[in-house]
């Protein structure tokens, strides 16, 4: 059976060049980087050449800015721990509703260890309020971590630019761009951010690694204490294989990113086209934003997406209903509650990620398969779908 | 050139078993296990493997009491939090003076926060004072953390057994088990462990992937939050090919321990025997202790370690001064200064660690080129061997 993997902003498949570029070091250069001898300098020259890379593709200014994790949420709660450590005298926290659980659950946390955190509301259209941001920053506020686009409906949002209001207040900024990386291009030198998040996984890099940009300058405080590894802000023996797949990552999407991205912008509406010739009743969540190119979140009146999501998988089609992370639960997307929908509206929501394998034919049988079974579950009364599903 | 890496300590190859069991995860099964469509599925249908099987080689009572990490020093590091989180009128912690770094520096930074850290001496030969031991223990003792080998001299501690003591008196206990996994045989089922730590890469499987052993029914509080993977305990897209690694490291040590330990003592006695034979002035660090089948850490009168080690490495022996972690200062091992011996006892030793690729052709012809190394070294004054290597 022919089958449609429309699920990239929960993973992507390692790219070729990144597994050729790995499998050294996972065969012949076993060494640990902190070795002195041949077999651990081999390592550690692997280790500073990706470092190069993930640097060169951020634009950050030094590459000692990158700080390798073992992934998105390990570098978001990094980040954020580092920032109060850092600050102990102010007890305020500025995010948006609708950041990745790796941001908010630390922040729900935070709130019962006594700090005050402002929730940015967003607009039906998943816009941030950036009034309201106005109104909350204050010299209490010890950080503000926006992300760079939402992972379920792909809203962008201005964050490099509410990083230099921010900024120009004394406050420092994190940015979760997890999910926009290799997608909308990042330059961090003449930015205002003090501490990124990426996570390989998300642009055909390996799982289980991720880095944190810290700017040069900004106070920093390890989350994981150790060794004297990453000059001693992330300890731990250096996963060799995957900071070389980062950097093979970060490599090539540099130089794919822009026609890649058009290339998917393409599919992407193409793809919502078809839907909407194909199947009454649809809306387009966050359909009037800037969104990013390979990301749509649709809402199926009448089909119950846990439902639509096994009937898809039956044949051969992939997707999501509200973030990967959180599934499992029955809960509505907290993401497209926040942008007001209500329970049923976010439970007959699914999403669509698209990605470089993808093509045009995978669009066109995609959406007639999405089509068809649309129809036949809305033959069953929506509150018996989960059941016959 | 022939090549001799003595150094299985600081980090082992991948298994050809393991590179082969991740292989697929490395290409085709590329899923998130979070996502509920098939390639998901088939990625949790691997984790849940991995999980079985590692709980099995440690002989846990259930597969949940295992929770895959970044590494040993993420597993040490989240279980000294989580105990002291669960524990908060509590202020007093007992460890040994010769930990691995990931936990030494973990309770340094505790003394900074408030915390009164009981370090147990050891003796010349790498002993625990078990004496002190009673003496410190008290009401007020939230953790004792003691590992069950240390990686530099191979020492054993009677872990398990102080693990007894200190569970009866309703204290948590922590055991870095990092560098005598695969070694020595462990038995969680019945033992008084609350946490153990283990990594890979210390036994043919992947760097950048370990697990920590959650004893059921042991408070339990998360280093690192966000989505609910691990059963809400470790937050993060897993690194399925790392756990696949693991599960499978786990799989082939279980079957080969036994007959690979005695093959690794017979060769580390004749390595010792060799040196003695060959090398005047030379002793045996913690000769007279229980130590690890595998590791030999050698004191080289007027033999400069770092010295002799670049000498060796040019001849292709690869051996270690200190620990890896902690490499690139000048500093004398923290861990030898510890058991009694002088900054320069400590700068003239170097461990040699040996494993699954070592023969005894290997042997003899390491210690060969080692007796001709020093015996070049010492023709230059100690003081200037370190400018001349």
């Amino acid at each position: 059976m022919k089958t449609y993997y429309f699920d990239y902003n929960a993973t992507t498949p390692l790219a070729p060049e990144v597994r050729a570029a790995m499998e050294p070091f996972l065969t012949e250069h076993f060494g640990n980087p902190s070795s002195l001898h041949t077999p651990g300098k081999q390592a550690a020259r692997a280790v500073r050449e990706a470092r190069k890379k993930t640097a060169l593709f951020l634009g950050a200014s030094h590459e000692n800015e990158i700080v390798f994790t073992s992934g998105g949420t390990e570098s978001n709660n990094t980040a954020i721990r580092s920032a109060l450590a850092t600050c102990p005298d102010k007890n305020e926290i500025v995010t948006s509703a609708v950041e990745h659980s790796s941001v908010y659950r630390v922040f729900r946390q935070l709130e019962k260890e006594g700090y005050k955190i402002h929730w940015l509301k967003v607009d039906r259209q998943g816009g941030l309020n950036l009034a309201q941001l106005d109104e909350v920053l204050s010299e209490r506020t010890a950080l503000v971590s926006i992300m760079t686009a939402n992972n379920e409906t792909g809203v962008v949002f201005p964050a490099f630019k509410i990083a230099e209001k921010v900024r120009a207040l004394g406050i420092l900024f994190h940015v979760d761009a997890v999910q926009s990386v290799g997608k909308i291009p990042i330059h961090l030198k003449n930015s205002s951010v003090d501490f990124l998040s990426l996570s390989a996984h998300k642009f055909y890099g390996p799982k289980g690694m991720g880095a944190l940009y810290v700017r040069q300058g900004t106070p920093f405080r390890s989350l994981i204490l150790g060794g004297a590894q990453e000059r001693g802000r992330r300890a731990g023996t250096e996963n060799v294989a995957g900071i070389v797949g980062l950097g093979a990552a970060c490599e090539r999407v540099l130089h794919e990113m822009e026609a890649e991205s058009g290339r998917l912008l393409r599919l992407r509406d193409l793809f919502e086209s078809r839907l909407q010739e194909k199947i009454p009743d649809i809306l387009i969540n966050a359909l009037g934003a800037e969104r990013l190119p390979n990301t749509s979140n649709v809402q199926f009146k009448n089909a119950d997406g846990e439902a639509l999501l096994f009937a898809l998988d039956q044949k051969g089609v992939y997707a999501s209903n509200g973030s990967a992370c959180m599934s499992g639960s029955r809960e509505p997307s907290r993401v497209l509650k926040a942008l007001g929908l209500s329970d049923e509206e976010a439970n007959t929501s699914l999403r669509f990620s698209f990605g470089r394998l993808t093509t045009e034919a995978d669009i066109e049988e995609g959406a007639e398969l999405l089509s068809e079974t649309v129809r036949r579950i809305r033959e069953i009364p929506l509150e018996n779908q989960h059941i016959h599903a």
